[in-house]
């Protein structure tokens, strides 16, 4: 069975993955009759968000791994001990922990550092050339692995134009894209989708999430 | 537009709501062209278990509404001020935070009691005859709600023949459901459904949901 890596980033949209993104492409990746590989870094959250307030929890600490387990139901590794040998392919979900956790362009902007392990298992995605995708804002930490090349990769955050600036000068192509359809970038294979960068409710959602997990796994 | 009541519980299968089960729950609604009212009871947790190790987290607490505002983005409201005026249908996704915060079967099985703001709100839901569904254990507490009628209320968790028989003992009828299908109590307006009580996978879960979330709308 084709494997899909699913790099999670905690559980949650304002600290973590975002939740509806990483279910549906669990969703997608089952129905398109692959089967998911959930990952996520083993390491203290940037924060904690109370979702219900909005407010940072003051003192209070939460594990990347630990939560992102929430997501995956207890079927989870610790993304340092995934090799590019051992998936087909690797999406990741947005939310902020996509940009508080596994980079934290939240924070830096273009000046963003990505957690090594990502860094590490995109880098040896990109040189078996196995495909990828990103999701909502997922793409600025790709943006950030993948700046510099020649010719600029492309990819997509939607259709914000500060985000999109930024993207741009950290040395890609961003494409504006609606909410129900991907940027393909067939020189890196690499698909991205804005999602909850643009939706205004979670149909729309999985309409581009099914759409960005089939074309990743044509690009096989 | 129609608006769905979703009692949330938590977030995460084993101290909360069954985030795969609550995300479809959600999608299902949208896909119906409804609107997603999404409420928990603002209370504390039965308690914490890490779901990366299983194991329960000795002297960490944590409040059902702060978490299940993780899964609804937000956009919560505590159950105590949602009347059955308000919305058109309820749905209650599984979990065990269904079965350890809203009620306590999981711990006190047909002896169980109910939180009374669900108690209080699924009575007002059958008093207006608004149409009900539950998913995965959910039903074993509307079991113990709507235990002793008659004729006895119908409905399933599936096919566990333990679990049937302590329902059958709370005064309702269980019948067995396989994952993609529903069973349909017509006078009480409820649809039940198995999802991760069968499911081997996230796909045939949205199956059985996307079922009962339209033949519940259609009962009303």
């Amino acid at each position: 069975m084709i494997k899909v890596g699913v790099v999670l980033a905690g559980c949650g949209v304002y600290d973590g993955s975002e939740i509806h993104e990483a279910v549906l492409t669990l969703l997608a990746i089952a129905k398109a009759g692959a089967e998911a590989v959930c990952m996520a870094p083993d390491m203290e959250q940037m924060h904690v968000i109370n979702h219900f307030s909005g407010q940072t929890e003051d003192g209070c600490s939460r594990n990347v791994l630990v939560e992102s387990a929430r997501i995956a139901r207890g079927q989870i590794l610790d993304i340092a001990t995934v090799k590019a040998d051992d998936i087909d392919a690797l999406v990741f979900p947005g939310g902020y922990g996509a940009a508080k956790n596994l980079c934290d362009f939240a924070v830096q902007g273009a000046d963003c550092t990505v957690n090594e392990q990502v860094k590490r298992l995109v880098a040896e995605m990109l040189a078996a050339e196995k495909p990828l995708a990103g999701i909502c804002i997922a793409p600025a930490m790709l943006a950030k692995i993948l700046g510099q090349q020649q010719p600029p990769a492309t990819l997509t955050i939607g259709t914000d134009r500060d985000t999109a600036a930024t993207l741009d000068s950290m040395g890609v192509k961003h494409v504006a894209c609606p909410v129900d359809e991907v940027v393909v970038d067939k020189q890196r294979k690499l698909v991205t989708t804005p999602a909850y960068m643009l939706a205004d409710n979670i149909a729309q959602v999985a309409v581009g999430i099914d759409k960005a997990i089939k074309l990743m796994l044509k690009l096989r």
